[in-house]
């Protein structure tokens, strides 16, 4: 079974340090052998999947519609639902960690699912949105840790480093 | 076709005083003949049912399992889904209007749900978690409304029935 | 709670003796104070709401889209799911027993979730479909019962009958 | 964008040659290049994503349940929904040629949504089950075409080939 990241966050930005960060992002975790899961559409999701390919990474998209026309040019493995954005659900249980950079209302979503089914998270605060709002909170107290704070790629890498040895002793 | 209200909020709360708003809340909407919707669960879901069958409502519940039995027992109609928390996506499309009262991460997703689908929404603050933390403010950009504020039973009935007079110009 | 009848059935037909049968069928059951449940889309489903309405009964929809538009108009809840066929789990998730009239692929569907997840299933072959094709067989070997026919509005009624007092006996 | 091929069937199968005719299937497809997308679980399923593992190809499932570990052991890349046989929607979606191998209910429901959402089906009717009752028939009026029949390995393979180039047309 390989090891599944998966990335949250605008589908549309106009800061081009988003994009660049997720483009590294995605580059870096293809380069240790992550796959990457998103939503598919554009923003900080095409970022990283651009990145991975860079790198010659898998990206995998679960996307709202029932066409797979809808993914971004950097995916390879579209997977269309036609939920809607209760695809959103997906989007998270097929990530081992989950990652936020950004954030509207989707993510928002996704945040608050990543947390109901109990999957690691971490939020990179520093372009704004939902990752600053929530990372180093708690969504509420059903779980006794709170999501991660990462500033940097090299940080997040470290985290999800840190996550996957962990789960590995279960 | 009837009015529905969604009522969203914390399936378990120990605050005797948001249960009984809740119970208020659901008779004096079924007394003005408005369907109740939630997620068929305890607590504030709980309240808001009992309240309604005691001024004679009707009562929906959107279900997490494939099971009747997790209906709460002030359930008229329970909708099983099968679908985990994906169901919140449904409970919001089933309202017209979305009421939410104190509210953990299950109800933030619905709120981000209610947001993205151009759903009225009313929080009530007073109960904390949620609603409180987004009552009065936007989720994000993409609308120009602020999620409504109300404080007492009294102002959310109020604020239905203009949302319903302005929804019944269209 | 109340008793819920699912009817699923061709969205579309042009053979008026259909459209009687379900028609007669809803007011039937409306007597009879069973809630009913579709699809809210036209055909069979409409036809089944306005018997219903015609005897004052309940009728709530499962809607494909995220739409309230969508609804026959004979339909007083409908309850959009945003999920596309996927919601087809739903409308036999919701039902206690599932009425199959006529029928193309959707209702295939449908009829294989009911057998799928333990649902009774009354078949109306006289219309053709797969109600025709499957009524008195089983859709595969995980149960022990067959899919009941019935070719009459009364004897629909009748089996109904039969099921819910065995259901009450549990 | 990789071509991904959908392969439904039977979950359990104690029919040696329908075990290794979906392993053979596994190792033709990926040797190909294809993506191989199933439900995730064991029979037909764990034998097609065994085959692809020899030839080194990529497996993706699709889980009814929330838990990477309902997956199989040749699953690569497990996408749990939490939606149970709703689930069922996506795994055809993802497909861009559905083959069908023997098939039981669940089967049955994923030919009934591959024919609504127009998909290229091929049905392998030697091991019995919906792919026999089904194969070269239509399974309602809305399209044109019948599913298809594909009696060895080697006319599956031919077949998908065949579909493809006409896709790859558009």
């Amino acid at each position: 079974m390989l090891r599944v990241v998966s990335v949250i966050g605008d589908s549309e930005t106009s800061d081009k340090g988003e994009i660049k960060f997720a483009e590294k992002l995605g580059t870096m975790l293809a380069e240790r052998g992550y796959v990457i899961l998103t939503g598919g559409r554009g923003g900080v999701m095409e970022a990283v999947c651009k990145g991975a390919k860079q790198a010659g990474g898998i990206t995998v998209a679960i996307l709202p519609s029932a066409d797979k026309a809808e993914a971004n040019p950097y995916v390879d493995i579209p997977i269309p639902t036609g939920l809607g954005w209760a695809r959103n659900q997906i989007v998270v249980l097929g990530g081992d960690v989950i990652i936020a950079i950004g954030g509207r209302s989707g993510t928002l979503s996704e945040i608050a699912y990543a947390w109901m089914y109990n999957k690691p998270i971490i939020a990179v605060p520093r372009f704004g949105g939902w990752s600053m709002l929530l990372g180093g909170k708690k969504v509420d107290d059903r779980r006794k840790d709170k999501i991660f704070v990462a500033n940097t790629v090299e940080e997040v890498i470290k985290k999800v480093e840190e996550i996957f040895s962990v789960l590995n002793n279960f």
